[in-house]
């Protein structure tokens, strides 16, 4: 055989030997990318890896992995559970599934709030041209109602001409232009988080810590926030009404959020009891407005209310850098709250979003509910509980919040407090007024409603709604 | 008011009152079968009622329970596990949703097997016949290779021209006529238990002893018999290798078989090395030819597969009151199993179903596998292991069973082995023959064979491969 011959063989061995440890590399990979050994991995507790969550989520979105497959998935996770790792991973994956907002061509912090959702929780209203009063951009996208809590674009759109449903091109227009635009989630956000989310809900695996982390903070990541205070509700009227898990999901939240580079602050608040006076849509902007505008009587009913709103307020403008701790930042907040800033911020973001302030300016034009029902006292004594699941259910009833997708909002309906927890209160006195355009749905809010208050001998001193800060 | 208007009041009344119980409690049946909420039951360790489990499963079928919550239900299942109550009514559900064959038309016991599945596992070639012959019928519905045990279908099917694919009428004209019939599950049997382990399969669900039950036994229900005898394999050949979990699953198998009115016997068989000599399809007809034909020549290779068949066949005729005990059956079985009776049913069987019997009786005829390998001793001792499982591996990658769906079965290729554990070797001493047609699979179940064979200085005594029979 000749050198050259030699030299060719060699070549050809080598080449072949390349080809064989591709080859094999290739069957590993494909194995180990096998959608049933994933969640068979899951199931037997193991720790998938980036790789194979990352695979999973997209090969789902792209149609080559089944419903039944992610939805077997799933219900793994709720048993199995995933670490800090593999959430990280699915944070990930949701938001590689669609597009990310970019505003870093705004020079000024972006500062954005995410709450847990409660009863007759507002505070996004108030909050956000607050803080884009400090030059500080609040790019905020909210959701609608979800089981017996309400949703800020609800509430939103019961101003009349109120666009929720901006494109980003808008959203960032808005921004750079206001520093405030509130809008709903579009369509090209997070596409994984959604078609996943829409799964979990009818497959019974909501309820996993680990999944709801994901979920949130992919949200609020790709939304191009530099800064994310969680608001976790605690209590009945909250949807994880658990002080354990809320308390996990703090961390979580925290922990991912900054992995990601952004910083983070999470204010656990009580949701026992429903947030401020009011519960429904058009009632509840009403009761912010009487906060935000200057010449409008107060009433003491929003204590809690603005307790929470300055609370949240103070942690924003923390992580904007405005202040040095929360409570210079709750100061800040409270002078431009009550001067009336904040109220022309909020007038120059609703007809920037196309609504009709006149009715911002003047609310008695509002088209008044039909029918009022009152809940009077069947004891004297002290208001000892105002059950916040209880008053979302009644709420929902009236038709404030959806039952199924198809419903149509009532946004005159809602829930007027006209007592809380620590108020004494005498026999026949009016608890509350149960507002809305039909009868029986009146009727049958009311009788949930008065399952909802519980009447005392004794007086609970009402107690601070904020339950612990972390940061 | 008069009388008249009176009364008619009443009736008004009282339809009124009945029209809101009758609401009422659509109103409760419907919510308390929604799907989601069934799964959230599991999945908190619920126990399901009959009514939701029977709805869950018939909704599945129709199309309104889709594949995503079906695989929910299954992996909560997985974690929780199903009571007994709960398997009976998966039982019930899976038998509901196809045909069921009514053999009460023929006057004698219906007896059948069932085997967990093995390497080597080549028992109902030699009992079917065989049990035929004491005027017992046996209805027998066989399955698919599956994973590294062999089929008994694909076996049957080696043998040219034998139908497996007959109608249930065929089937029933068969047992009527010759005692015996062994086929494939047929289209419209436990419809319901074919589309759940379609779909058990590609979710990580299979492993669950629970559900294994109502899958197994809803099957051998369903084809008529009145006694069943569950082959309940151990070892690393066998498909649920753990002792504790086949015990458990004998332990279900008897306990729902019987609840059905069904005569049961469960019997814990050895599955650490294969059954037999021959590992394939034809070799192992070929194998149970050399057994039952009086003019062959025995080998002591088959004593394990004996031993298992004829307890097999003595809990069998056990079953259809043909004798006291089993050991009284086992001597019965031995004698038509030698004398030919068992071998000219078996040629009957084959014949009544299309099979040519003149490769029965002379196997020469039936085309050999190309290639012949050998694997040699690497030392001299005695064989302490020959492990099922690789064996199995080995013989599927000869091409002896799919990995896919649609790979082809070779029927000529297949590993006989030509010593068995306890037995003294030569180094260089031929342990088992590799055969095949094609020069690169049998490479590559040569090097899996090869790992299976553990040679030791020390003669460990072989064991009886009954390791238990629970009656």
């Amino acid at each position: 055989m000749s050198k050259y011959q030699l030299i060719y063989n060699e070549i050809i061995y080598v080449l072949n030997g390349l080809l064989l440890i591709t080859l094999i590399f290739i069957f590993v990979y494909m194995n180990h990318l096998n959608p049933v050994e994933i969640i068979k991995k899951k199931r037997d507790g193991g720790v998938l890896s980036k790789e194979e969550i990352l695979h999973f989520v997209s090969a789902y979105l792209e149609g080559h992995i089944e419903d039944y497959q992610m939805s077997a998935l799933l219900m793994a996770v709720y048993f199995q559970d995933i670490n800090e790792a593999e959430t990280m991973a699915f944070v990930e994956s949701f938001i590689n599934s669609g597009e990310t907002i970019d505003l870093s061509f705004i020079n000024k912090p972006k500062i954005d709030k995410h709450s847990t959702g409660g009863v007759g929780d507002k505070t996004s209203i108030i909050l956000a041209p607050l803080i884009a009063c400090f030059d500080v951009v609040v790019p905020m996208m909210s959701g609608r109602g979800l089981g017996h809590t309400g949703g800020t674009l609800d509430k939103l759109e019961s101003i009349p001409g109120f666009r929720v449903h901006l494109s980003s091109k808008e959203f960032k227009e808005n921004l750079e232009k206001i520093n405030v635009c509130m809008i709903g989630q579009t369509d090209e956000l997070v596409k994984a988080d959604k078609k996943i989310y829409a799964l979990r809900d009818v497959t019974a695996t909501v309820e996993n810590i680990g999944l709801i982390t994901a979920s949130i903070t992919s949200k609020k990541i790709a939304t191009g926030a530099d800064g994310i205070v969680y608001d976790i509700k605690i209590g009945s009227g909250a949807n994880l009404p658990e002080y354990e898990h809320s308390e996990q999901l703090a961390q979580n939240l925290l922990k991912v959020t900054r992995d990601f580079g952004r910083k983070s602050i999470a204010v656990l608040t009580d949701m026992h009891e429903p947030l401020g006076y009011a519960i429904g849509n058009w009632v509840e902007i009403e009761e912010c407005i009487s906060i935000m505008n200057p010449d409008s009587e107060k009433s003491s009913l929003s204590d809690g209310l603005i307790e929470v709103t300055l609370t949240l307020a103070g942690a924003m403008l923390m992580l904007a850098g405005k202040c040095s701790d929360i409570f210079e930042g709750i100061k800040l907040a409270e002078e431009k709250l009550y001067n009336g800033e904040c109220f022309n911020k909020f007038i120059e973001m609703v007809e920037t979003q196309g609504g009709d302030s006149e009715y911002i300016l003047y609310t008695d034009k509002y088209k008044k509910a039909n029918i009022v029902s009152e809940i009077k006292a069947h004891s004297s004594g002290y208001i000892s509980r105002l059950d916040g699941l209880k008053f979302g259910k009644a709420a929902v009833n009236l038709g404030c919040g959806r039952k199924k997708v198809s419903d149509k909002i009532d946004y005159s309906a809602g829930i007027i407090l006209k007592k809380k927890s620590g108020d004494k209160i005498k026999l026949g006195e009016t608890v509350c007024l149960v507002m809305g355009e039909d009868k029986s749905k009146i009727e049958s809010a009311c009788r949930i409603a008065e399952q909802a208050v519980e009447i005392n001998n004794e007086l609970i001193e009402p107690k601070s709604k904020i339950l612990e800060i972390i940061d």
